[in-house]
């Protein structure tokens, strides 16, 4: 595969059997969290599963971030120009949905 | 149905099939973020999909919080004692996840 | 004093000093920001200071609610009837403002 | 004022002023919740100020941030080198502090 094409794959590309697991985990938890509120279980029992839910999710989004400002941004910031206002522009909407959220 | 069988059930009780449905969607959200992942989707567009269901979590534990306050916890109240102080306190610990989560 | 007058004082009545020292600290804080800022310190110590201060405020918002629902909540519930609701409705919103912000 | 003097200046530094007046608010912010609590004013209302502050100092750790990676990460990211990564990662602690609290 020419170098090209690798820099066209996104920044996450080389950890994404990793996000895969992780999203097959909060899958699981989103499962389990079903099986609890059938069963009846106390609320705040459940309640502490929606937050470790949203703690992975957060950690999971700060991965995938982490990533994109390493590769693409940093990419664009390399280039320079108006590209590389519109990343980091880009990438603090997505961290101000993050830190809203 | 007499009103002690009532009694044991949960806040969220009334609401367990809206509660399932919303975590079906929030299941539904994890499986549409591993697709995203394989199609190799842009980092951006990836995490607001990730923002759009801590969000969908957030909601649903701030539902479930309000059953449980509404119910459990305000049954504990009108008992008194040391039972209502202690079901406030685990409340509060719930709050405190989900405002520093 | 008659019990009357004592139950118009709010929850945090009896932590009011506490409750200050905590707001002269934080106001503290915000003026340390400012020198910081005129001092041209670096940004990722002033994004420290501003992470602490943010956690400060959430811990006695934390603090000021929990008297809030062990008192006023709690004498509206024994009360019952459409106040208890309204109260629980009040404190439900005042959480979601703390959770989503 | 030569180049070199200019490029010394963190990122927030064009901003100063603005930054300065938006610390000046959040300072009268917390006087203002410190004569509320002195007042005995109504529990719900001081927290609906809190979160009102929480949310000043959020957007302006939003505004810093972006000047921080609009200036010093991209001077580091143009630069190359070990430097860079150095700064991506100090500047993904500071958005990791920022989504946790």
């Amino acid at each position: 595969m020419s170098e090209d094409v690798v820099t066209h794959h996104h920044g996450y590309h080389d950890n994404k059997d990793a996000h895969l697991r992780r999203l097959k985990r909060i899958e699981g938890q989103a499962r389990g969290l079903q099986r609890m509120v059938e069963d009846d279980k106390y609320c705040i029992d459940i309640l502490t599963q929606v937050s470790a839910m949203t703690s992975a999710l957060e950690s999971l989004a700060l991965a995938l971030l982490d990533e994109h400002i390493s590769h693409c941004v940093s990419e664009a910031v390399r280039h320079g120009g108006g590209e590389a206002d519109a990343k980091i522009a880009e990438a603090m909407n997505a961290i101000t949905r993050l830190v809203k959220s």
